[in-house]
């Protein structure tokens, strides 16, 4: 529509020319450096690729999605999962072409599990026979698959769920049977309104001398729904578990079942089995389970690097166009707000952090193929541990990191970082379940520190194998020496590493006292474990950075010398500001003295000086497309204000009717009258009950 | 819908059973506590009364309003504003009634800024005229008025601000108008959709010898949409801001004046005018204006401790019902959650810091009343650069505290803390605002730190006049004698007072140094400043809190002996782990000795393992009613897995609809056929332009 608004610009100057201003002021090369990080498989040309598929396509337009009702946000992203499946077979698309256009769309689509968890599960827990029945059919999306685990009463403790499934010798099959409500299978993504089949992990019990006995938890695959109606069988409830804090466009689901028979062949038995006449059949060696779960692990951290990026992108260039106030001593124009240092201390942390996630991921993903390799040729399965360990602690530190960071980047934006122009809600909000699952980061991390422990013991024995232990050694005979390990944090970076070596190797020290010699129960000592696990994944972001950013070998694929420059501050920063949250760590592991920290926050704020002319150019490398970010504050054109004004003006749905703001009457959208307005009314507070009401029915639950 | 779920019950033991054991463990008398904390002013009685009133009206039920679309949600919010002023005529509810309703409905109605900045600003702004006409319009929603200050491109700065008032001497009127499209009113509560009224802020302009001369911003009272049909005047372009990360029943809004004219008298001219010969008045003492806003603060806080009461109830009760794993060392049956240390260091501080937050808040009111009773009965300002600047750091600190602690919150309840049934969704969202409004917490913490510099300059000249001075006067006597100030943290209380103080001595000395006697720039030090106004803040929240548990006063309402020794280790708790989150700090200011440090963990276990039985009751206390918490979870009688099991599966109205998962058909609902969905998906996808599509015309906007 049409008015004097079209006629009007915002006051000078004009951002575009701020933030074309801002990259001028750094010679960074952003191709080079985007090359650098995200070249691995092709990935900045499928990027381009798909997003020209995508992009301009009415069902993947974002700018209504935050408006919509949840049940609606739901069908919105099966439609949009549909045709990108569509758009994979026209285009001869491979799975990591699909992958890239699941992440642009930016939503993790109800068919997620069906692709990973339930597919995977197949390939790797299948025997041949079941293999080659099921897994064309899930490959095809011939059948559509959830993969159900947690249940009401328990996530995190595997060991402790509800779900039977008892063999029957007369029948030779299974029934799976929920015996509680808290038994419910719940939260299991795509099982709520898409799924017709699931891997079902239930306690395995079989009849042995006139009794059950229970051989822990197995996985079954099962068919919940009818092909046809798409409705669960008898002898099963489903549904959608409801509103999340993000995640609407998911049908996480739960499910019951009553005595619900299944086949033999249900059990999934590459590794374990029931013969049929009962008999278990004892698992073989799942080492390389255990190991496909540290890659999931280590995959967060990959595409957790991206979603800072995506809140650094959107908090760098709008902070660096937005102004407010003049400086307090000289007057002058407003201030880009990123120049004030209580802005900086807060965003240019995390920037650099990013950097930080990304050499850690690639050294994890080095870690995890070299160990698989090590596994596949040679049966060596002597880094797995190792693997597991650190992929626990970094799992747990990197997703707190990512859901802190993206908060801190939203807050810093002041008012429109609280507005839907930021693109930081579905940012924020859909990724602030990442501490919580695949192993809450406050549990899985006592894995961690049960490895360093071991570790430590094995160094006082002198008994050294794995690499952590050499360092663990150094420390004890230092501190057996008594020599001073104050390090020298401002001017040697090597110095640096030592200082985060040193309170790991303290840290675990401490906790092997406490745990091996004085014999402290596990559940008190949790604290400081959980405190050694984060210290140890510390040290690995600190040590992969370090060795990307001043190692010997050049980087590759290479960057110039200015560039690397700027990465060696960046690496200082990262260092600096976590040495200045823990502190107290530091001085009490002996690697600092407290005279140290007087100077850390001038030399913190040196460092952001150094960086801030970089930031827009340092953001620039991730390449995030605009379509991504979907945020009027972050575009990569800088046209924050029109952005905003298009938004609210020519594209929010409330401002399409006019309201009744007139207490005394009911009447709501003006023009409807009191008795239409209450009878809406009553409808959206009620929901189901109102719908059933209203269609003088029942449910169709 | 009846089916084979009705039979089950969750899994033993029985989840209300448990919290009436937590319940019996503790001696703590609940409902004096709650007399205690909750009395002023009857609100307990107030919140029983008005809940009778409001809980069973249907639209006042608040399952399904996460699943409502954005615009349903504003409707829903008005319908119910409407509805809560209907029932106060016909209850006779007072202020106090209507705002507690508000609060237990527990969103922010769209008459908000009505009742609160617009009648506030003719109750303090007008002249007697001007009230006259004004204020029964106003009190009797005979008119409804929002409060347009912030804009497009200005918010914390109001200086800056663009739209303009200028004073034509011909037709003895102003010209409203915005220059350009960052002029835009923004974020204005009320407006978008509600307000026929607004206060606008704009630049006064008066011609003064052939040029236009500005007097900075000055209210304008401005009739903005027409009492009829509620659409805006020619000139006016007003429209709702759209989606936020919470609060989407409020219409946000904004607005442009395109030469829009108002009267002489729309200038609010109780201390400022404008002759009718076009001479500026010059403005009378504005101190009272200025203690209104530490009013709002004040509030802030008060509200505050609600919030994270709130937060604390849901996971105290759930987490001590919830079980998970058994014991690594010693077995059986599964533990409480909040038994595990690494769950209480989240939870139990917070809830100590909701006792902490009480206090504060409850002497920032008797500050607020003494201060204004001092300027109004006897002139006298001296009270009021104190009050500012506590309630401006105080502010920043407790809204940071009470985001980032529901949060934590929410976390700590696992997978469930993720879902609506949490009852956080809501609390979190709609309160990180919170640290933004009302002064952004990151700037407004400058204004106590040059407070703070001006009371050291005094002590360091020996010119003593506020509390304050005092204790920089002692400390600078302390240092100037080189005496050892370390103090007993873990044996004496007073001493945890006296290291918060002289921490706050310590950073503000080294703030007088760096500014006042080397003269450093103040962008320069605003780190610094940022933390020497938390640093104050914290001693002021551990002053009160002391004063409260060990003051030689009887607390009032009085509270019993052992119910006060469980309130000493809440605030020994509260003031060990504020010590232990900025460490650093306490030992360079003198006040510790780094060796104190290695026990404070031990020390925060044992007070949480003695907080731990109290847990339950020291949250029932808060009195938040079920229907106010609105969550499965923190249910008063526990009946946790019966609650979520419902929600989900008879309230959920996705599970309404049957689903077709097969991608290569575009039917989504199953049975509507293709052509159907496609153009469904494409409105939800499009929203306006899809709207627009559909009905062949344009938006109405």
């Amino acid at each position: 529509m049409s008015d004097f608004s079209d006629e009007l610009r915002p006051a000078e100057p004009q951002a575009p020319t701020i933030l074309a201003a801002e990259r001028s002021r750094s010679n960074i090369g952003v191709e080079q450096l985007s090359q650098h990080l995200l070249s691995r498989g092709g990935f900045l040309e499928r990027q381009s690729k798909i997003l020209r598929v995508i992009e301009n396509r009415p069902i993947f337009s974002k700018k209504n999605q935050l408006n919509l009702a949840r049940p609606d946000r739901y069908q919105l992203s099966l439609a949009r999962s549909k045709e990108l499946r569509r758009l994979a077979v026209q285009h001869g698309w491979n799975q990591d072409d699909y992958r890239v256009a699941q992440y642009l769309v930016g939503e993790v689509s109800p068919y997620a599990i069906h692709n990973s968890m339930f597919i995977t599960s197949i390939r790797e827990q299948c025997n041949p026979e079941q293999m080659k029945h099921w897994l064309p059919l899930a490959e095809n999306w011939e059948i559509i698959g959830a993969y159900s685990q947690t249940e009401l009463g328990h996530g995190s403790n595997v060991r402790g769920i509800e779900t039977t499934a008892t063999w029957n010798n007369e029948t030779k099959d299974f029934t799976i049977h929920s015996p509680t409500l808290t038994a419910a299978k719940w939260w299991n993504g795509s099982l709520g309104r898409t799924a017709n089949h699931a891997i079902v992990i239930a306690q395995l019990l079989l009849p042995e001398n006139g009794k059950l006995r229970s051989y822990g938890p197995h996985q079954f695959i099962v068919q919940i729904r009818d092909m046809k109606t798409n409705r669960p069988f008898d002898g099963i409830v489903i549904g959608d578990i409801g509103t999340k804090f993000g995640y609407s466009f998911m049908d996480n689901g739960y499910m019951l079942f009553k005595n619900f028979k299944v086949p033999h062949a249900a059990l999934l038995s590459k590794y374990t089995g029931v013969s049929l006449d009962g008999k278990y059949i004892q698992p073989k060696n799942q080492a390389i389970v255990y190991g496909s779960m540290t890659f999931i692990r280590a995959s967060i951290i990959m595409d957790s690097r991206l979603v800072l990026a995506r809140a650094c992108t959107v908090a760098v260039r709008y902070l660096s166009i937005r102004r407010q106030f003049a400086d307090r001593d000289v007057g002058g124009p407003e201030l880009s707000v990123l120049d004030y240092p209580t802005v900086q201390v807060r965003i240019l942390p995390l920037l650099a952090a990013t950097y930080a996630l990304h050499y850690t991921g690639e050294a994890m993903f080095k870690l995890y193929w070299d160990t698989r390799a090590d596994i596949e040729q040679k049966g060596d399965l002597s880094r797995l541990a190792e693997l597991h360990a650190a992929s626990s602690g970094l799992k747990a530190c990197c997703t707190l990191l990512v859901a802190d960071g993206s908060e801190t980047c939203r807050r810093a934006l002041g008012g429109h970082g609280f507005g839907g122009g930021s693109g930081l809600i579905p940012l924020v909000t859909d990724h602030l379940d990442k501490p919580t699952v695949e192993g809450d980061s406050w549990m899985i991390s006592q894995q961690t520190a049960a490895y360093l422990i071991k570790r430590m013991t094995a160094a006082v024995s002198g008994k050294c194998s794995e690499p952590i232990d050499t360092q663990f050694a150094t420390y004890l005979r230092t501190k057996q020496q008594q020599q001073s390990r104050h390090y020298d944090i401002y001017n040697n970076e090597a110095d640096i590493l030592a200082a985060f070596q040193d309170r790991v190797s303290h840290l675990a020290h401490k906790a092997y006292e406490s745990r091996i010699v004085a014999k402290k129960s596990w559940t008190e000592l949790m604290i400081d474990l959980h405190r050694l696990a984060i210290a140890h994944s510390e040290s690995i972001l600190i040590e992969n950075f370090y060795n990307a950013a001043f190692g010997n070998q050049a980087p590759s694929p290479s960057i110039d010398t200015s560039t690397r420059a700027v990465m060696q501050d960046l690496f200082r920063l990262f260092a600096l500001t976590t040495i200045d949250a823990k502190s107290t760590e530091f001085v009490l592991s002996g690697a600092l003295d407290t005279e140290k920290l007087t100077i850390l926050t001038t030399r913190v704020q040196q460092l952001m000086k150094a960086i801030r002319p970089h930031a827009v150019r340092l953001v620039d490398a991730w390449a995030i497309p605009d379509y991504l970010l979907d945020s009027a504050l972050g575009k990569e054109d800088g046209d924050v204000y029109n952005a905003l004004w298009k938004k609210a003006h020519l594209e929010n749905p409330l401002n399409l009717e006019v309201f009744n703001p007139d207490f005394r009457s009911e009447e709501i959208v003006m023009g409807e009258g009191e008795q239409r307005a209450r009878e809406r009314m009553e409808r959206l507070a009620l929901g189901v009950e109102g719908h059933e009401q209203r269609e003088g029915g029942k449910a169709k639950l």
